[in-house]
């Protein structure tokens, strides 16, 4: 046992995967859900991923060790200050949202003295969500990313590390710029891209013809991306701005020299720059 | 029997797929494979794809009622001008290409007086190729596309039109650079975009860090379409150039403008942004 009582704040696939991972692995001893849908909160509480719940998230920190938090990285910050004054002393607060930068300056400073903020990011995810999604080998395998600052307690991280590593994670701790710098070219910029292509070839007209009628198998694997929910990608690319947008004019450049080639009709030029990429891609299998 | 004698230049997926599914139909009579690869004819001989095979296409051609030609795009007018002088009278040439402008109109140019050229492109593929990785069935419920321009002999179109239909190919027809245009956009694009995309994050530079170890399976799966082979993609480029530097150059004033609205903060402008794309994609499910 290493923490007697856990709140999670958000029981959807993610914070309800971490709640069955940890209970599955010994580790906690209750689990608290905090969630604004009842039927949500009432389906965790009736599936077992939790032992209590409440909407009331004051309420429901009271007495924690551990606060997880995965809700919209837009409201992250504002759920960490409802929740601040109600923390414990000692109290470890941590996420899962896939930007990093904002949500630690803003929440390391709403930490009462004695308690603690570590910005985290499991690389795990379904196409499914809500408490009933939520399993507990999610993390299994997977990559979760920490990233403390000078300011984060030393033991603290241990603790979150510890707990990480219990459900099968693989933990590895950065800078908080860093990760939204790599996440800006690897997740953000990829959703923008399939974003604008669709809307391009969506509002393409070719003598007034709907043109994605004649989409195969291709193109629906190549923009599934795009289906992703409008305002988590929204709030993602308000929160990472100034990493995206530079992310986007390094794409906008490397598209750019490709089109000079194909206007040159430069045959090796434009066989250089496939397999180059080609060789990136097949590299990463 | 609708032919006697089928000529194949390029027995792979396409064409070998195409002759099994027209014997499989009773449609063909004998078919003879014709191509460089001496091992890939041989298979295709030993598989029964093919009745006889040569890697002579102007001995392969003579008495053919019809010739399919499934070779690189930018090979489809030489193998043409090849075999054109050997062509029996009324014979019938048609390819699988995936451009058509630029084929069609050198293709038309070469036929012998009562010859017919007459563009196609059925929609069809898979990840695999050569003889062995054909089957009778790949063309069911798929679409394919022919486009006959002015000169094109009606009974030839209609002859064309009967044996994709005994595929189980669904055939529409369209001017040559209709197709181009559509293509450009559907298919065309998105490839350079997934090139363009691998090749700028695969050379961004985070800290010096190589930021593809941080992939997961979303990215896998968007950028596959950038594993596809290089040369076939520069031959593509290279003969819709025009169609694809448009397409090009509309997905980049799309991604401004989403660059625009990233920029200025605007969260209403990206969320609409986002829904109008989401929109376009989840109607082509």
């Amino acid at each position: 046992m290493i923490i007697e009582r856990l709140a999670i704040v958000g029981v959807g696939l993610i914070g309800g995967s971490l709640a069955r991972a940890l209970r599955e692995a010994g580790a906690v001893k209750s689990v608290v859900g905090i969630g604004r849908s009842r039927s949500n909160l009432e389906q965790a509480l009736a599936l077992g991923v939790v032992d209590e719940i409440t909407q009331d998230a004051v309420l429901g920190v009271r007495g924690a060790q551990m606060v997880f938090i995965s809700v919209p990285v837009c409201s992250i910050p504002s759920v960490v200050a409802e929740i601040a004054p109600a923390l414990s002393p000692g109290c470890i607060v941590t996420d899962g949202g896939s930007v990093k930068t904002a949500i630690v300056r803003e929440c390391e400073a709403l930490m009462p003295p004695g308690c603690f903020f570590i910005g985290g990011h499991p690389i795990a995810g379904t196409e499914h969500s809500g408490a009933a999604a939520s399993f507990a080998t999610l993390y299994r395998g997977k990559r979760c990313i920490l990233t403390p600052t000078e300011r984060t307690d030393a033991a603290a991280l241990e603790l979150i590390t510890s707990l990480w590593q219990l459900t099968g994670a693989e933990v590895c701790t950065m800078e908080p710029g860093h990760h939204d710098r790599i996440f800006a070219e690897i997740s953000h910029l990829p959703h923008v891209v399939a974003y604008a292509l669709v809307h391009a070839v969506g509002t393409a007209d070719v003598e007034g013809e709907n043109v994605l009628s004649y989409t195969a198998g291709g193109f629906r694997d190549f923009t599934r991306i795009a289906s992703s929910d409008p305002a988590m990608w929204r709030d993602i690319a308000l929160m990472n701005r100034e990493a995206l947008l530079k992310s986007i004019d390094g794409f906008s450049a490397s598209l750019a020299e490709l089109r000079r080639r194909i206007e040159a009709g430069d045959p090796q030029g434009m066989a250089e720059f496939f397999t180059i990429a080609k060789q990136f891609r097949d590299g990463i299998l």
